[in-house]
């Protein structure tokens, strides 16, 4: 059987037509047979009628249950929340995984926070406030305390009956961890090694001990490229001592690197980030990560604005430069964010760092000079052939076409260096390099280029 | 330990130390010591001394050599490949999984292809040649057929004694596919469900028979995506007639992630798409990559300069205008940007359809006039009180004000409907949707935002 999103639309009408018969048996048994991500699509798509929401969700076994409602979105598992009874919560909490339960925790507000934990038990309780503290971008709150643990001198036989015994309610049992005493991190072993060896084989022998662990501080960013980079399903988190106090699993990782990617790309394109779905952004939200960054954009123009009227004076015999001003200006925001873009996504990747900025800067001005010149070349054929020939603009003549390209070669350069370095340098000083994209960049490009072609002209062509 | 990166440069240093002693034992057991990755990234790192690159290859454990050599860039495979004996290259080789040997292949020259071809034997090289028939992009191209099947009416003890049998070679062992005697898929049971379960009972029972699966011609991007909705660690690749031949695992996903998210960023910046990293990328290619798109926005900005050019004559009397046509171009443009590329993010993690289109463009709509307005109002504000009363500029009259306004209203508006509405349209007629991002709006938008302006001022202030 293959996904169901392309048939939501028609599975919405046969539940509805089977809760209008009140056939419950019938949708119970359609939902048990679907995976938890696509009742929880279902379950959102049927937000316009939330009284059936959940009269549908009691019909699923614990399990799945639990497993539904950390797919669904805030909107939907408030509704739920605010539905249930505490005996129904708490049957949902504790079939929770916890870096699941303090995921749903962290978009709750307080009250629901509150009337959740009083329903779990005072060890549990204690665990979830624990990682609550962790920031929320930290391996902390990505972590679950839920792992299984070996120690060194077990045979497989005896690990694997405790993997039996202690297995069934941990996140993963993949991926176990060898401590000692001191619960001090010593190697990791894969069920794989485990179940391909002999019985009587010692973990010790069998395990991988240059472990490659994460800091509870350490940035969920990071945390997630390592995913990307040693393919590991699961990576150990250690305190400052050493000692593992979770594990963090591909299945969050991904949700990382997917979040942190759309907050740049948001970023990028001068959007305030947010996590919600297209549809799930109503129109008040969108206007508020939109608006703020195009005000900034629109004021800081008034720089562009006052040198063209400064200009305007002394160019006045020359009023043709103004029709090149937009394919100017629009060159050199487009070479400065390629410059810019690249480097942010590779900051991203952990491709480059602040200190090769030097070397970056030489190979973007390299780059840049190869590029200007092409497309200088281009212009002045161009501005020669179609705007003076075609066009029988007399006005263009070789002088005007060279002071045009030769804007070009100068505000291609600039923008390609001042693209690349913008980044990195906002990484140096902790702020984030996905500002420095686009809009921010043409701002400052625009003034740039338009100081240059102004000079140039006024040199060029005014004497 | 924690990941070795930070102190690559001191190893590096600590092994050329150790190679001029010569004392290669010690450095083969740093090696050892470390993440298949982490050896990868020396030996690139160490590429401008590459004599000792297959020296130090050569010194890795035959299964850690397979690992690391998967790890690296083409560029070091290939010297490495050009060092090595027949014999060598047939060791790797047979180590390598499937799906890693098929990536390698697909990225080098024909005449590698063919000696490394001719070290397979013939039941290897056929099924080599199979899945490079597939489409790079498709399911086929990344899936592995090193999966492990189980028949439904095994117990779990005869189960886990064919896993043992037979899971040596398999890319994972942890999901397992139940298949009848015609290798049609009919379900799928995880190792942790065996472990977990009775010796006695019957995989029928314990298997998953909803089996979400893929078609070898399915698009690696919505595969890949499927792991991010489903949290799976492999997934069933099937062919037309429902028969199993590969498994993908989550690993290749997160590839297929990262690179795809690499790629839209780098087509919404004008960028034609590369997954070479930042310093693996000569100046030339990077010439190459770039060029293009500036070219494409310099030529086409010509509209631009024609409506300007057309306007002078009648709006000669006005040139204060013109110092207004940065910021409405810079707004309409990054308005515009803000849509399309909220769009494009949107039908990657597939949340909207082209069948959306007027949902979301009434949605824009109304976005763009919460939008317009707001910044019209702050630029009214911003005109009468700075441009005019504090910088003294007596044209600056409410009428003029309100042209520009009025100007920014339409602008924000044409230009979030137009950058939603592109994406669409170019994915429902088989184009890519990142491709209509920024500087391919801005070309759009800026004609349309010049024309409303002077039209707008035509009527209001020259009459």
């Amino acid at each position: 059987m293959f996904a169901v999103e392309k048939n939501l639309t028609e599975l919405i009408e046969e539940i509805q037509e089977l809760l209008s018969q009140k056939n419950l048996g019938e949708i119970r048994s359609k939902l048990i047979a679907m995976n938890p991500y696509d009742i929880a699509e279902l379950f959102e798509e049927m937000d316009f009628e939330e009284d059936k929401v959940p009269l549908l969700f009691r019909l699923l076994p614990k399990e799945l249950a639990a497993e539904t409602f950390v797919e669904m979105d805030d909107d939907t598992q408030k509704v739920l929340i605010n539905s249930f009874s505490d005996s129904e919560l708490k049957e949902i909490i504790d079939e929770l995984y916890l870096d699941d339960a303090v995921g749903i925790l962290e978009e709750m507000p307080a009250n629901v926070v509150k009337r959740i934990l009083r329903q779990t038990d005072s060890e549990t309780r204690l665990i979830l406030n624990e990682l609550l503290n962790y920031p929320s971008d930290s391996a902390g709150s990505m972590m679950t305390p839920e792992f299984v643990t070996l120690r060194p001198k077990m045979t497989v036989e005896e690990a694997i009956k405790r993997i039996r015994r202690t297995g069934v309610d941990k996140e993963t049992i993949y991926t176990c961890y060898v401590t000692n005493n001191n619960k001090t991190l010593i190697g990791v072993v894969t069920i794989k090694t485990l179940i391909l060896a002999e019985d009587d084989a010692i973990v010790e022998e069998l395990m991988e001990s240059n472990v490659i662990s994460v800091r509870t501080t350490d940035d969920q960013e990071n945390v997630a490229q390592m995913f990307n980079n040693y393919n590991f399903l699961a990576l150990p988190v250690v305190d400052t001592e050493n000692r593992l106090v979770g594990i963090v699993t591909i299945d969050d990782a991904i949700d990382v690197l997917e979040e942190e990617a759309t907050e740049d790309i948001q970023k990028m394109a001068a959007i305030s980030p947010s996590d919600k779905p297209y549809f799930k952004l109503g129109i008040l939200e969108a206007f508020k990560i939109r608006t703020p960054w195009l005000l900034f954009l629109m004021i800081s123009a008034t720089f562009t604005g006052m040198i063209i009227n400064n200009a305007e004076t002394s160019l006045a015999a020359l009023p043709f430069l103004t029709a090149y001003i937009p394919m100017l200006m629009n060159t050199g925001g487009s070479a400065g964010s390629q410059a810019s873009v690249t480097i942010i996504r590779a900051i991203s990747l952990g491709e480059v760092s602040f200190f090769d900025i030097l070397k970056i800067a030489f190979k973007e001005s390299r780059i840049a000079l190869c590029c200007g010149v092409a497309l200088a070349v281009c212009n002045f054929a161009k501005m020669m052939l179609f705007d003076n020939m075609v066009m029988h603009n007399s006005s263009i003549t070789p002088m005007v076409a060279a002071v045009v390209c030769l804007t070009l070669v100068f505000n291609v350069l600039f923008a390609k260096v001042i693209g690349c370095c913008l980044p990195l340098i906002a990484k140096k000083f902790g702020a984030d390099p996905a500002v420095m994209a686009t809009p921010f960049i043409s701002t400052i490009v625009d003034a740039i280029t338009l100081t240059i072609y102004f000079t140039i002209a006024t040199v060029l062509l005014v004497n």
